[in-house]
């Protein structure tokens, strides 16, 4: 059987893929190396390889590649279905991306690409400034903009969810609702009973900058890093990013204060890395499909904050690994202690540096309010207002300023709204993937109520790495984020596997003092 | 007066020199961060960029651009002769390296590319595991596509010095016989003067990485580096690179028990940015055209070649600058100490360790190897023997295994055939540039012999980088190498100048002991 389209097509995405990928390096570098006087030569670099990506992403040839491919699918399709079918999801994926390239007009594509570079740069001077008012009409300006977008791509959707799709994709802000809900009642009550219980939990000593970066590369060599694909380097905000099928870079970054935020995040990205590592996207030949790529950011969100909390945070990893914190002279006597330390169960205003209780109710916030604005009328304006009063209620504490407020995250000023549900929801497909790795292990032969924590006693976190790798990473785009979880799980996504969870956690936290 | 197509062409310029800078960039990634598995797909990235590169410098449209600015041009040029004069110089360059780019077929443009990239990693391999034969197919191969290549060009020269134009314009074999030839005679007489007289300057110490790095930070500040637009990285092989107008790159390396290694290659490297620094490229329009280029290899290496020998190793900055080595655990106690530890005056193997004395000859024989192997039939297998040999002949040294011997440079591994010559023209020109330069010292009032190493003893670098800017950095591709020789120092450029201080040196040298 020759594929004489489907090659055709594979080599144009291939292509597209290989520019994608040089702008991710440009990314890569700019962030963790490139001197600051270069951004404004950097900036026409990205926008030259972005206007080429768009062109090759909306253009006419690969739309007859695509249709092209499809006719001959269906004649092979007698003949093998279940490799038809495989190639059948990525045109089907194909045709999708395309059609919203095509329905956007360009005039579009290139403003909302300059608003997104001007509101990345009034809302860092904003910040720094703490000065709202100076990044308001950046942020208006981007939800304008949002909003014609999800009008030209007229899906059946509301504004929010259109924008959503990308990140998640078929998700419904009433689904939304379903798996929010539980939380919106729970987590504040939780919440409180952390700080009854146990409020001294602050962290009063730091780490060097050596001995963090030597912590994590412990833990990475810990966690069977392959050095020949990987590499871990330093940015102001950590992230992970694939640049090539045998190319996985992370970062990480050092807090002063914060002895544990530069291990946690390199826990995190690796977490990241290890979905797009285990990917079907091995080979160059898959590496151009759709269905190589990540299925959606929950998921991805779900295997970076799997590694973070229910490993690296988890009472059997500390007892496995005190005494490398306590040779680099963190005042930590035992597993216990380094515990308890890393879990502090103090409720701020910072998301990113929030325990596991909180962190919920950070997004809840962040979710709500976005709705708000894209479509129920909420005006920039009376944002920071909006957030303070829900702070207020919701977490008990009341930012001093808005640059601890509404201008703490990156995401809005970029335009990207619909982003942060995708943070929650991994909470709960990791609690609810953990359930079932817990009943794998059971059956591999662990015994304890806790067959993640014997495992990682021992030193065996491969064995959940493995399991990952065979039920979760290796579907890409086959399955979106609710399939996957039935799939693996038998039931379908709910917010109760993560509620357990916290309860159990500050249940075992609070006592164990 | 509108400059329509002159303003179309540096529009077209401009993007052409965004996606060569994107080019840059990943090679710069590749040598200092990536993952050696990334190699293959790194090697398609850079191949696919290749490729749209020599599209838009062959295409008609370029052609066409061309030509109508240069008819732009002609009816201007009655109005601001010099203005046209400069711009006449572009046009004209563009048309030489249009000329070149059109007779190239696109496939062996893409050819070279890919075996450029398995060339590169084949050396590494080879190098690690001391294994010429692994290396061998691919230089084979390397060659072939050069030769190819050459042929293709279809110049009014041999194939070697077809291949050496793109690093020294208008440079023949001749010439080169000219101003080499008093160097094979006299070269090997002074190394066998330097090894009688001083045998111990061998150097039982070392320094370590952390500290090594601190020195190059140090060496660096003093030099004036600004790190807004700056910045120091680590390669296995140092390099300088320029990947936006506003962003200069350089690496550095340490070598165990090599404790000057890292801080000569560091002054070296630095010397290559500030001639790139100070080109006239500070504008981004200026960026784009030829003018605002570095005129030849042998120029950028004169650059380097000063900063390095001619400033680190002298007497007077040992003298301002060895109680930092000191503080670092050196043991030297004095100028004089660390004068003669920089020098060692100790024939070896290796080229980039190699001392003043010595340097040209590893040079010498890598230019005749090279000639003999594009043009003169000598045969890949028999490059080992053909080394040894030579080594053995003019510097009394055998190297061990292929490692330290053939296998020690980068350059053929990327088939860089014709560089080897610029830098041992460097040093005539560094040479030559410098007794220039201590003529304009001894007018603004330095009133010793040595009019440099006053400058240096006072902590005054700048006043050496003002006369270069003034003098060399600024005329970019103006002129060619000979011509802007003769143009800074009156004089055509010849070897007496280097053999002078060259013999100088030794002299100090062996009768400071």
């Amino acid at each position: 059987m020759t594929n004489n389209a489907l090659n055709k097509l594979g080599r144009y995405l291939r292509e597209t893929q290989l520019l994608g990928s040089i702008h991710s390096t440009l990314y890569w570098d700019q962030n963790t190396t490139m001197p600051a006087g270069a951004a404004s030569w950097r900036g026409e670099q990205l926008g030259l390889l972005a206007k080429v990506l768009h062109a090759r992403q909306s253009s006419d040839e690969f739309d007859d590649l695509i249709k092209e491919a499809k006719e001959e699918l269906q004649i092979q399709s007698v003949i093998d279905q279940k490799d038809a079918l495989q190639k059948g999801r990525n045109i089907e994926l194909l045709e999708i991306e395309l059609s919203r390239q095509k329905k956007l007009d360009s005039k579009l594509v290139v403003e909302i690409a300059t608003a997104q570079t001007d509101g990345y740069a009034l809302w860092q001077e904003a910040k720094t400034k703490n000065d709202y008012k100076r990044f308001a009409p950046a942020l208006k300006k981007l939800i304008t903009l949002r909003q014609e977008q999800a009008k030209q791509l007229d899906e059946p959707r509301s504004c929010w969810e259109t924008l959503a799709q990308p990140y998640e994709p078929d998700l419904t802000i009433k689904r939304l609702n379903e798996l929010f809900d539980p939380l919106r009642t729970r987590l504040p009550e939780l919440v409180n009973k952390a700080k009854t219980a146990s409020s001294k939990n602050t962290i009063n000593w730091d780490l060097t900058e050596r001995s963090q970066l030597k912590l994590c590369e412990r833990l990475l060599n810990k966690w069977g890093r392959d050095k020949h694909i990987t590499c871990l380097g330093r940015s102001p905000h950590p992230f992970s990013i694939t640049l090539g099928p045998q190319d996985f870079r992370l970062t990480t970054r050092v807090v002063p204060e914060q002895p544990f935020s530069c291990f946690l995040a390199t826990a995190h990205e690796w977490g990241h890395s290890l979905y797009e590592q285990g990917l079907p996207s091995q080979s160059h030949q898959w590496f151009a499909w759709p269905l190589g790529q990540a299925t959606s950011m929950a998921v991805h969100e779900s295997q970076s904050l799997f590694w973070e909390n229910r490993v690296a945070r988890s009472r059997a990893f500390s007892d496995s690994f005190w005494v490398n914190f306590s040779n680099e002279g963190a005042p930590v006597q035992s597993g216990l202690d380094l515990w308890r330390s890393i879990n502090p169960l103090v409720p701020g205003l910072n998301r990113v540096e929030a325990d596991e209780v909180s962190y919920g109710i950070h997004i809840l916030i962040r979710t709500d309010l976005e709705i708000a604005l894209l479509q129920d009328g909420l005006e920039v304006w009376d944002l920071p207002n909006e957030w303070n009063k829900r702070y207020k209620e919701l977490l008990g504490v009341i930012p001093k300023n808005d640059s601890e407020g509404c201008l703490q995250d990156v995401h809005w000023s970029e335009g990207a709204f619909g982003y942060f549900p995708s943070y929650l929801l991994g909470h709960l497909i990791s609690a609810q993937l953990s359930e079932a790795m817990s009943i794998a292990l059971k059956e591999e032969g662990y015994r304890s109520d806790d067959p993640l924590g014997e495992c990682i006693l021992e030193g065996s976190e491969h064995k959940l790495l493995n399991w990952l790798r065979k039920e979760v990473h290796h579907h890409g785009r086959q399955v979106n984020a609710e399939q996957l979880v039935e799939k693996v799980t038998g039931r379908r996504l709910a917010s109760n596997a993560f509620l357990n969870y916290l309860e159990n956690k500050l249940e075992m936290l609070t006592s164990s003092s």
